[in-house]
């Protein structure tokens, strides 16, 4: 099974090196900017390609890893009928592949992917949806030598899912980073928060994360919760952030089941 | 070196049972609540109390692990001069303790705390502050066999880290609760974000959290940023707090750094 890359993102790189670890041939590697094609299809043994017209047409499978907007229009110029079309978008619909293709499908990563991070892809859940059960049944094989871990759900779900991992997750790594910058501004060593952080997480793996909620805004504690919104003064940013999470929390855990209790 | 717990929340419990565990004998456990103190002091084998009048002046240390805005009230009860007195406040001032005793400090554990997981706490940095060398000198084989991780911060250094710890941890967790509940409510499975949770946590382990960014917002993807907002239509607050955190990431990544690149 031949397959085509169309992106160079972090996406696209991610599951280009898995696939070629699973003994696929990738014969091309399309990216707008041709320094990034060749950067990765000599990593890959493909041929790197910026123009969508030489694509070949004779592969079996065109892997569209690329900005969700531009889905549509990379599939449009790969004038192909007969062949797999896929893209890996958590929060595009399946249907806009339909025009361009008789047989497509998604494969969506479920990981948090970046270029610098080697990625074991066998860990990554891989949430699929095909066009029909033919395409499935050619896809099937190849998805579960990328990973043990498949799901097949509608795009609605897909979305859903994508959401959630954006709200859980790039959010946490963004909290994260405020953390970092403060503290190094105030000459504080970030270490000291790392195993906090693995922690934290690690709670949330056999837990409802509402039971192991902790910090002033859980308690409650207006006093701390307005020392802080002080320390932050230097930063409105990062101040309107730990407001509206604060008040969030305060209105989750107070004015929901425990407000009788706390009154 | 005898010790009293003033307190019986989520600090005072896992110091309670680490100290015991450190072959400390602790005498009393003291809480507003007599079920509270009864409770912890059965565990460890100490006396509750819910009446800070019949608090011991024999014993060697008394640590006060109350909220905030309690510890003053709760120091000035004991009426102690020469005993030693702690506190376990990120955000309190060492201070608070001054007008209460010669001899006094902070036993800050930096760690997210809930009664309900158990915790290695020799795992747990211990953030000190002592009012004088000798007070020091006797507390550090106490802290030592808590944990071997030992900082000294002042009280400034370590009301930024508390902060720091609510920021990457507590709202990481808000966040963890928010995608818990919106896919619930969607019968998605919220179990297939958990290893992603991990690996957002492992990989800040060793970069620089705005090194490992990733999601529509730091792409700039607004089409991605519209339909997530809208896909959350019928929680405000949720909108509130993906708007912010977008707006956030598009700023940090946008107009900072990579502002002329992406232009």
């Amino acid at each position: 099974m031949d397959i085509v890359i169309l992106g160079s993102g972090n996406v696209a790189t991610h599951l280009a090196y898995a696939l070629k670890k699973a003994q696929y041939h990738i014969r091309q590697v399309y990216s707008p900017n041709f320094s990034h094609a060749k950067h990765l299809a000599d990593g890959i043994g493909a041929e790197p390609l910026d123009d969508l017209r030489y694509v070949t047409s004779e592969a079996d499978v065109y892997l569209i890893a690329v900005k969700d907007e531009a889905i549509e229009s990379v599939a449009a110029a790969l004038r192909l009928r007969n062949k797999i079309l896929l893209h890996t978008s958590g929060s595009t619909d399946i249907n806009v592949l339909t025009p361009f293709s008789s047989c497509y499908g998604v494969i969506y990563p479920l990981q948090t992917i970046s270029k610098e991070v080697e990625l074991d892809f066998t860990k990554v859940p891989l949430i699929l949806e095909f066009s029909d059960p033919e395409t499935k049944a050619e896809l099937m094989n190849l998805a579960f030598k990328l990973s043990p871990l498949i799901y097949e759900y509608n795009s609605e779900q897909r979305r859903c899912l994508h959401l959630g991992a954006v709200i859980a997750c790039n959010f946490s790594n963004y909290l994260y980073a405020i953390a970092h910058d403060f503290l190094t501004e105030k000459k504080v060593d970030f270490n000291l928060l790392r195993p906090l952080i693995v922690e934290t997480a690690n709670k949330a793996q056999d837990h409802n994360p509402k039971d192991v909620q902790t910090g002033p805004a859980v308690r409650n504690d207006q006093q701390i919760i307005d020392k802080h919104i002080n320390l932050l003064q230097q930063h409105e940013d990062w101040q309107r952030v730990y407001r509206l999470l604060s008040e969030g929390i305060v209105k989750k855990f107070w004015n929901e089941s425990k407000y009788d209790d706390k009154i």
